[in-house]
């Protein structure tokens, strides 16, 4: 039998995962000051729900059939199944949740690509105003600070104002998202690889087009196109995001490749890493699956990504270790060891203590390695005046202590 | 196109999975005093991984081909899976780990039986001793205990006094597993349907059987099959629980279906909800699949069935909702309205604000709805003054406050 697991999935061993999970905490613990609540969907949708959502990249949906031969998929993303969500219930609004879960896709496996890997997601549902962006924008940033990332780049474009400036080129209607998935390879591909693309789709005026996609402030962005509803959004989302002092920059080359956003999109650069996370409006995505139109905004934020460059920089947390192990000097001291053990739990004190029958250097080396900060040592000696002996493991200091009273040296 | 789930999924909405949320972080906390660190496994194996695990029960394994042909399955526990990943990797002794994922299950979807759940285990691998079996009980009893569940009997037994028993009755070898998936059923299914399984198998005394599963206590056992080895690890483990200070119930009626068991095995019954958590010693799991022997035990806390009970029982805990809602009483206020939302974030508060253009009274009845516990009115008239009016929506008292000192107020 094969000892692996299947292709693009991995374990994440308690190491690794004690410290994944610190970082998903304090992200989680941002979305939740930010009034988000938490929701989950299945692992998996019918398939035809996934379909025509995701652009290029649809080919990566991950495919199956179930026992009763019903054509299914592995969520390729938590936005498709959250507005399923919406619109299959009658929901407050604004409905503002957050998911940190599972995705998965059958791509290629490589170095840094999963079939198997989490998303981080918050999505505000109902509101047409540019104050839900700007709550995500803002939570982002949030979100991303409080695990000590630091310079950042929050880019911020809007559809809308793409569609303007193409109408202004005169590139004809309908090719608006052949033209959209060239330029979502600029940044990664060059601009050679998106000339190549748009001249394929017979796109006139590409000089033209490449150079007013290097507009950087709303001044210019409103010579070029006008007074339209984009730069309004746009001018909009700015203003409402000084308010909240958050920094942005107006990226209009970026345009994100999913077919399904509508006005302000989203995405966060850190420096030589690339992108940290995405997102954008999609008013339609909810009205196309219900018939009935609700606006909708959300940011992804790439969690398997930002814990690869927390890892580079040194941000992952150290583990901590239990806060004391129990060191049992003798086999007469077994039960007290435990009576102690409860005690310590029961305060909310983490506590281990022998499990092997090892002797006394060998219990002292495993709670070293455990990350014990404080070893209390029972022993018989110690117990017949009523006290147990507490070492810091810090400083190697030890001192005899009154059994009853040891929650006091704990601290 | 169907707006569904696929059958036997559900979606949690915030309402319904903030509660879960909460139940899960309770449990957590308590695997965490105990020194358990998480760890996770992918989503699904190999499908021969699952194979030969789960007797009756294999045929409920989700079974599916991935897009390249390989035989895959949704993992039907989390057990296997860390039996494979502790085969797979060179583990620190003791090795203590919990999860708190997905499982799923190809079975015909009922009320309370789904084909994705949660399951919320903790296990130890690589100690012989009944310590560790004592630990993972202590554990067991105090998550339940922490969730707010009383009452409830945790019942032990050993599979190696089974077989003393069964040996004693001269139940050939090799029948063994079968008289247990039989004896599985006594409590579900009741005696009569556990003799005609006995009877279909040969079983010879099967009244001598059922009179000998009925022994209470360890004397009346030794009496039955003498000194075994099964008795001394059912007698060492009541001992070291007395020392634990925890309560159980020799049951020798409880035999657990699962073929992979070698000796204790647990079983939580809360009254007539039935069973909440079961688990047990399965010392050649590991040593199958690996070729190196590795004893381990742990036990799986019902989860779904626990909600569910908890939920009855009127025990889930009511949603909190933000502490503070800040309402913008005029449209000149919006820019203060945004600025203290973000500094309240900021001090770890959380707080909304409107994002709807509602009035004066429809924020008020949202807030209200929320759940918020303060609302803080920002109003042109206040802010001359340097204040705002802080509505503390318990007693409905309001009063006005300095901006700047608005934390003292919120506490």
């Amino acid at each position: 039998m094969k000892l692996e697991t299947p292709p693009g999935t991995r374990d994440f061993l308690p190491d690794e995962m004690a410290k994944r999970q610190e970082v998903v905490d304090k992200i989680r613990a941002t979305f939740e000051l930010y009034g988000f609540s938490p929701a989950e969907t299945p692992a998996f949708e019918y398939a035809e729900l996934l379909e025509g959502k995701y652009g290029e990249e649809e080919k990566l949906i991950y495919r199956f059939e179930d026992m009763g031969g019903r054509k299914l998929a592995l969520r390729y993303d938590l936005t498709v199944p959250l507005v399923r969500m919406v619109a299959m219930n009658q929901l407050p609004i604004p409905f503002k949740r957050y998911c940190i879960s599972r995705v998965w896709r059958f791509d290629r496996p490589q170095k840094g690509r999963y079939r198997e890997f989490w998303q981080c997601d918050v999505d505000i549902v109902g509101v047409e105003s540019m104050k839900a962006d700007a709550e995500i924008v803002s939570c982002a940033i949030d979100a991303l600070e409080a695990i000590g990332l630091k310079g950042f780049k929050f880019k911020i474009n809007n559809r809308k104002v793409l569609d303007d400036i193409l109408a202004k080129i005169e590139i004809p209607a309908g090719k608006e998202l052949t033209v959209f998935r060239a330029l979502d390879k600029l940044e990664k591909q060059g601009e050679k690889k998106v000339r190549q693309e748009l001249e394929a789709a017979s796109v006139d005026r590409i000089d033209e087009l490449l150079k007013a996609l290097n507009t950087k402030d709303i001044m210019g962005i409103r010579k070029l196109v006008g007074e339209t509803e984009g730069v309004k959004e746009l001018e909009e989302l700015l203003k409402l995001l000084k308010a909240y002092r958050k920094s942005v920059v107006i990226d209009l080359g970026m345009v994100r490749g999913l077919d399904y956003y509508t006005g302000p999109i989203f995405e966060v650069e850190l420096g030589s890493y690339g992108s940290i996370a995405g997102g954008g409006r999609y008013d339609r995505l909810i009205g196309q699956m219900s018939g009935k139109e609700s606006p909708a905004v959300g940011i992804s934020l790439g969690i398997e990504r930002i814990i690869e460059v927390m890892r580079e920089k040194g941000l992952l947390p150290e583990n901590v270790g239990v806060r004391a192990y129990i060191l049992r000097a003798d086999d007469k001291s077994e039960k007290v060891t435990l009576q102690l053990l409860q005690k310590l739990r029961a305060a909310g004190v983490s506590a281990e203590a022998d499990l092997l029958g090892r002797n006394f250097s060998n219990q002292m080396k495993y709670a070293n390695k455990l990350g014990a900060q404080k070893v209390v040592i029972v022993g018989q000696k110690d117990l017949k005046q009523g006290k147990v002996t507490v070492k810091d493991m810090k400083t190697g200091k030890q001192k005899a202590v009154d059994k009853d009273k040891i929650m006091g040296a704990l601290k």
